[in-house]
């Protein structure tokens, strides 16, 4: 339903309603544009953020649920089952409260298991928990990061953004703490 | 230099020679097939790892350096100065050894950076140190699972594929544990 005599340039003072619009442009261009989320789900994550009945929480958790989790675990590959109850061993040893096991996210840690498995590499629950922990460490900093963000909509667009767009900036810093960490374990000292 | 006396498959009793060849198939196949790594670079990470005059640290460093990093800094974007100052500040304030800012991982953190900036993130040094921090304790975990392994040849393929492969069980963790942090703090109880 087109509204475009709300969408037309506001150039002096912007009224609330501008304010908000643009709010909700620049949360559709960060889903699409950084999270890669199809336009027809930038729409659903817009009507479910602008779902009154829901809470902050809960509007949180529609946008980046939204944000896609790679490929699906291969169901006919018998990896995937090993992977699948060594993923659900895991949850039950985490004190998490919302069930992962329902998350897209679930799908992604069981397809990156499987590869594991397939490599031969033994990824148990003792090999996950400090990874875990660390999620947890990390999902700290990145709500911290979410509160500086005054107003609730722009913490649901920065949601969708930071969780994004702080996953190469980790990736890119492991990688020369694993060299850190290796030369102080492994290096001549030079 | 093809040798092919010495691939043939070896059924019995496998020699220490045929053992230490299954194993370099194995990192070459870690390398392309999980690290995406070009068939050319995994020629000249082989190279490095035979080379007896480096330790143990300098190659793991060689075998996870030749890791593919994603696209090089747009050096024509005005953010991708800012995003390379703020990355050359957080330098400054960590207390690592190694020179990152000759790190291919240098990179990937400048475009990281880069795309926060032109989105409009504020993103200093004392946004990213809690990162870095974390990472610092991700390299113990993965250091410790490297050091499962008995020798020396076993980590450096190891570190290839567990470096590449635990990315995503790391990036499919945080997502719920964002969810988790969110309800303890913005949740209905419920």
């Amino acid at each position: 339903m087109p509204r475009p005599s709300r969408t037309r340039r506001i150039t002096a003072t912007r009224s609330e309603y501008g304010e908000e619009h643009l709010r909700r442009l620049r949360l559709v261009r960060a889903l699409i544009q950084v999270g890669r989320v199809p336009v027809t789900t930038a729409r659903e994550v817009l009507t479910a953020i602008e779902d009154d009945s829901l809470d902050h929480h809960h509007r949180l958790g529609a946008a980046v649920r939204a944000l896609p989790c790679g490929p699906e675990p291969d169901e006919s590959d018998p990896a995937t089952t090993v992977a699948r109850s060594t993923a659900t061993e895991l949850l039950e040893h985490l004190e998490w409260r919302a069930d992962l096991a329902t998350s897209p996210a679930f799908g992604m840690l069981v397809t990156a298991l499987t590869a594991l498995h397939r490599l031969g590499y033994v990824c148990d629950t003792a090999h996950l928990l400090p990874y875990a922990r660390q999620a947890e460490h990390l999902a700290v900093a990145d709500l911290d990061l979410l509160e500086e963000f005054e107003t609730p909509e722009e913490q649901v667009e920065a949601a969708v953004a930071l969780t994004v767009l702080y996953e190469p900036v980790l990736l890119s810093l492991r990688r020369p703490a694993e060299s850190e960490e290796s030369n102080r374990r492994f290096g001549s000292g030079s």
